[in-house]
């Protein structure tokens, strides 16, 4: 028989659980709506009592601590969910299942997913980045996810202002950092509307300044990390016409530095592969993982 | 009989080659000035025509070409450097010495060289940035060095302004980047005099204004990389009082996210351990590597 593995991708809307092989052989299926920790995860485990599985991923929103080390691994920490703060995920999974547990960020796992069966197959070096509610990245180097004091907090890197732009931003640490000046919020208050409510010259106009963002947002990366390519996914991210001008403004904020025509492929800054997929097929690799490690 | 291993600091004054076991125990070196580099590389053979050695490692000023399957491996690539524009490093060694060559960017060994001597023993992810001539930056994740399409160029990561600088930065490709404000050269063109010149109040103001920009870059590997800790070498790092300054402006550029006590500890940003042997330390690391993947 072929082995069953778990997946649950942990958002802060809902827990999606999947059962399967992977996430193209699919064989259970479930969400289970975020309300307070305990009856969350009660529900979770719920699904996992009626399907054996050989070990489970969970690609979870953050932040979370991934040093197996510390005392607090497998929790999510500081989050600012109400009632979701220092709450331990990976634990009572493991007690209630006693499989192997794989744990990371959602974008980690999302990037996993994606160079396991998506955009990104075939890459080694290669990076995901969620443009949404927040705006959050997820590396691969060398085939491994970066890990080093913590998970990357990419949407904190600071973007160079569109000259005569004076929106403060909507980050409350930074003010005007990648997620303070392009996440859907950000969206939101600059123009006092959701993005996806806007049409005409007014979408164009918050297409305009959403690409600038996002292109500085990517330069950073590109520079800090040279990807072999960058995934971006996200709710704001599917915006239509978005993605083409990114790469328009990327390439001329990288400005001819290093003058690698790789970055002006079309298929160096693209949409997932998986579509929304990535997450739980993210969770299915932290899953296999999990496993390996575990024989 | 011990293995010995040789080891070449390509740098754009001098080729710094030594031999021995490891940076701990070399038993000879020599310098050997860069001029075109047909000589340059002949009197590097020269050196070790008369050291019998088993593997090489070269660290090299950049750019080069370090994908394996692409026809210019092993090559400085688009150096502005007169006369070394696409210059075969490792092809000559190679046929001279028959042995393993191993071939990495200057930051990327000293990063090598102080993960395994030096400032970074035991961690698994950091990053050695050297600020002097240039900015460069090297990142070793989950234990290894990275690369993606090419090796990171962290000098042009960008960098938010100091409230009320108009200063138009050195960079020739975007002006105002981490390497076009905070380079020595940026600071000879901002002050009219290099910066080893500067005393009191005029020292005070440009390392206030140094230690801004050096904090803006160093905020941006944070967020993509997450690093362990930092290392900063180069002749600019080491004006005394200055890191002191970066460290407070670090922790205000965070601005306590996502609030790791890591990131306010004193060696968090530290200078190298090996002083300024990281590089050569690197190139014996970059042989050892070429000597494990040979065997």
């Amino acid at each position: 028989m072929t082995r069953q593995l778990g997946a649950v991708e942990a958002g802060g809307t809902k827990f999606v659980c999947a059962v399967g092989t992977g996430p193209e052989n699919i064989v259970a299926r479930t969400k289970v709506a975020t309300q307070d920790p305990a009856t969350t995860i009660g529900n979770v485990l719920s699904f996992f009592a009626e399907h054996d599985v050989t070990a489970i991923g969970v690609a979870s929103f953050g932040p979370l601590e991934l040093r197996r080390r510390h005392e607090l691994y497998g929790y999510i920490t500081t989050t600012p969910k109400p009632g979701w703060s220092n709450t331990e995920i990976v634990g009572p999974l493991e007690a209630a299942t006693r499989v192997p547990i794989g744990f990371d960020t959602d974008v980690n796992g999302a990037a996993l997913g994606e160079g396991r069966w998506g955009a990104a197959r075939g890459l080694s070096t290669f990076v995901y980045v969620t443009i949404g509610t927040g705006i959050g990245g997820g590396a691969v180097v060398n085939g491994q996810v970066a890990h080093g004091l913590v998970h990357a907090e990419m949407g904190h890197l600071s973007v160079r202002r569109k000259p005569g732009d004076d929106f403060a931003g909507t980050c409350p640490f930074h003010g005007d950092c990648f997620e303070g000046m392009a996440s859907g919020p950000s969206m939101a208050a600059r123009w006092g509307t959701p993005a996806e409510t806007l049409t005409g010259d007014a979408l164009e106009a918050a297409i305009e300044i959403e690409a600038h963002y996002i292109a500085e947002g990517l330069r950073n990366i590109v520079y800090a990390i040279a990807p072999e390519r960058i995934i971006v996914g996200g709710g704001v991210s599917s915006i239509d016409g978005l993605l083409p001008q990114v790469r328009r403004k990327l390439t001329e904020s990288l400005a001819g530095y290093p003058g690698l025509p790789d970055h002006e492929k079309p298929d160096f800054v693209t949409p997932p592969g998986l579509g929304d997929g990535s997450g739980i097929a993210g969770a299915f690799a932290l899953a296999e993982t999990a496993l390996a490690e575990r024989l």
